[in-house]
């Protein structure tokens, strides 16, 4: 009796342990099952057929390589999807010493790093632009004026197409002259204006005048604004019209150019008029800038400090230590704004998948 | 009677020597005179007052200290005159690294050298431009486009007028694309027309389109031609109208361009219909830097190699060799020029002045 009851209980003990092992199985094939899911939606995506520019050359299929002569790169001897498939952000400021700057500075505030023995090498050998990758954030410098802007967006929508890049989002951090503003505000443009202040850029193709939009994102120069709170930063932040002009001194109404046949009460009147029309800033490149970007169906802004006020003069005075200061201002928004975009998205990978995405969370090495 | 004639003989010998002695004196006072009056007329004159420039803005004198913000100088901080009142010659380029080159081939031109311990410095700490000195020869680099020269053409102008220069020559040393010549061949521009084919230069001033002249000094460039002696020189040296676009894409046509909305017939169509009208290359600077040099009463040129003949194509796809060689041509000329004004006025002070000049003749230091 008690050899049968023996054999019951262990019986039952099989049972119990069968019971665990399939339940484990089960879990364990159900997490597997759940990773698939995941990984098919997540992970498995077939890498893009083609970049989300829209609007762009027909014939560029045709140029089998193409060169980027100011970039000093080609389709052939470089592999684009692969260096630059990953590109999300690219921002654009005037020299290159400042972008080098930047792409220093986003490097650590996305926690990537460099191997001990290397540097950021600037990518462009063209010697006429610098650039610079840092994972997702490309930092270029444009130069002074469309013109030169113009080639370097040309080039870089090019190369955003041949790396099929989705969905990148250009932003130009720069300096500006301020209207009515204090030295060291940062001004995001609502819009670019021509000096006749239409929200135009003007192109002359084939000797006919052909006008592009100049009207800038309205939802990320808000969603900037947003970052900017006064809270947590020492500078003020405004939102407002930027006049683009093609010259320094007599286009934006200096009185210190080697030039100068206008007076110092018609400048203020213009100023002032200027002011009326809800104008903030002038700068050089806004209107290509805002016109190319728009026409390639790329999200963009304009970011810039400015570094004087020009109802009390047109002589940039501001000591370096100043300068240097304000110029981080337009970068501490931009990385900001980057940091953000990237955190949302681990967030919402999070909800389906555990794995913490690359760029935002431990250090991980360029 | 012999102590007579003896003392009659020795009067005679002191008479002759006095006459030897007040001979001499003669001539060497003669001499100095002569070098008195040689150097009242060459060397003695007093520095200029004001440069030649002209038309400039009558309020400069008012900015004390001017500060040439691009340029990272000041007339508080460098002696305008000492530093810069020698400048002859102002030879322009679009990068950095070309000036430089320029730089070096001008001073083993001119036969200056540099101390073994020192090195031609970047005097633009603007960190936009690039600007070298040799002797009476400035070479700036002005970036891409109109803004950006005539930024620099601007605190130039004060740069010259600031330290008095005489007669400065302004020479920009480019690279274009040909229409209808051969690669390699060097363009001096007859006159520099916008893309309506205008030789003119429009500024923007307090919402106001004002118009300046931008052709070019014939006579200069009649003596430029003339030094391209096709016996000494294995490249072609043609004198035409340059076109200069705001674009280097659809401005100038090109079906390369990140955006094209017109047809290769369409553009052969205007390529042909340019070369009617006596044009032969394209670039982006010279209706700028035409018309403010005319504007200062500067003689000025623009001298470029084309690296392509766009009626074949439009990229640019000579290797780095031929494009190294041709960069050469223009500054083969321009450093022939400058060679034979100096040398001129060599000669016309030997007439006067035994002493050879400076920077031609022996090697000196800078």
């Amino acid at each position: 009796m008690a050899a049968k009851c023996k054999t019951a209980g262990a019986m039952q003990c099989d049972l119990t342990r069968d019971v665990c092992q399939l339940k484990e199985s089960v879990r364990s094939q159900g997490k597997q099952l759940g990773r698939l899911v995941r990984h098919m939606k997540m992970g498995c995506k077939k890498p893009p057929n083609q970049s989300t520019l829209k609007g762009l050359n027909p014939c560029l299929p045709c140029f089998k390589p193409d060169f980027l002569y100011h970039l000093g790169m080609d389709t052939a001897t470089t592999n684009f999807p692969k260096v630059f498939g990953d590109v999300r952000f690219v921002c654009m400021g005037g020299t290159p010493g400042r972008m080098e700057r930047f792409a220093y500075r986003i490097m650590k505030d996305l926690r990537l790093k460099l191997s001990p023995v290397t540097t950021l090498r600037n990518m462009a050998d063209g010697h006429r632009f610098a650039l610079y990758k840092v994972g997702p954030v490309l930092c270029v410098s444009h130069g002074m004026g469309c013109p030169s802007i113009s080639i370097l967006l040309h080039e870089l929508f090019k190369m955003m197409h041949y790396a099929k890049c989705q969905n990148p989002v250009f932003i130009r951090i720069g300096t500006c002259g301020g209207i009515g503003i204090e030295p060291g505000t940062v001004v995001i443009s609502s819009e670019a204006l021509d000096c006749k202040l239409n929200p135009c850029y003007e192109v002359i193709v084939q000797g006919k005048i052909v006008q592009h939009c100049s009207k800038l994102d309205q939802c990320l120069a808000q969603e900037l604004q947003s970052l900017a709170n006064p809270c947590e930063v020492d500078f003020e932040t405004v939102v407002g019209k930027t006049i683009c002009a093609d010259d320094f001194y007599e286009g934006q109404s200096r009185l210190d150019g080697a030039f100068c046949d206008y007076t110092s009460h018609s400048k203020t009147a213009y100023l002032l008029g200027l002011k009326g029309n809800g104008v903030v800033n002038f700068d050089m490149e806004s209107t290509a800038f805002a016109a190319l970007t728009k026409r390639a169906n790329i999200r963009s802004a304009v970011v810039c400090v400015s570094v004087i006020d020009r109802m009390n003069g047109d002589q940039i005075r501001a000591c370096p230590k100043s300068l240097s200061v304000w110029e981080k201002r337009p970068q501490e928004l931009v990385s900001r704004y980057i940091r953000k975009v990237l955190l949302d998205e681990v967030n919402e990978a999070k909800k389906v998948n555990d794995v913490p995405a690359r760029c935002v969370g431990g250090e991980s090495e360029i």
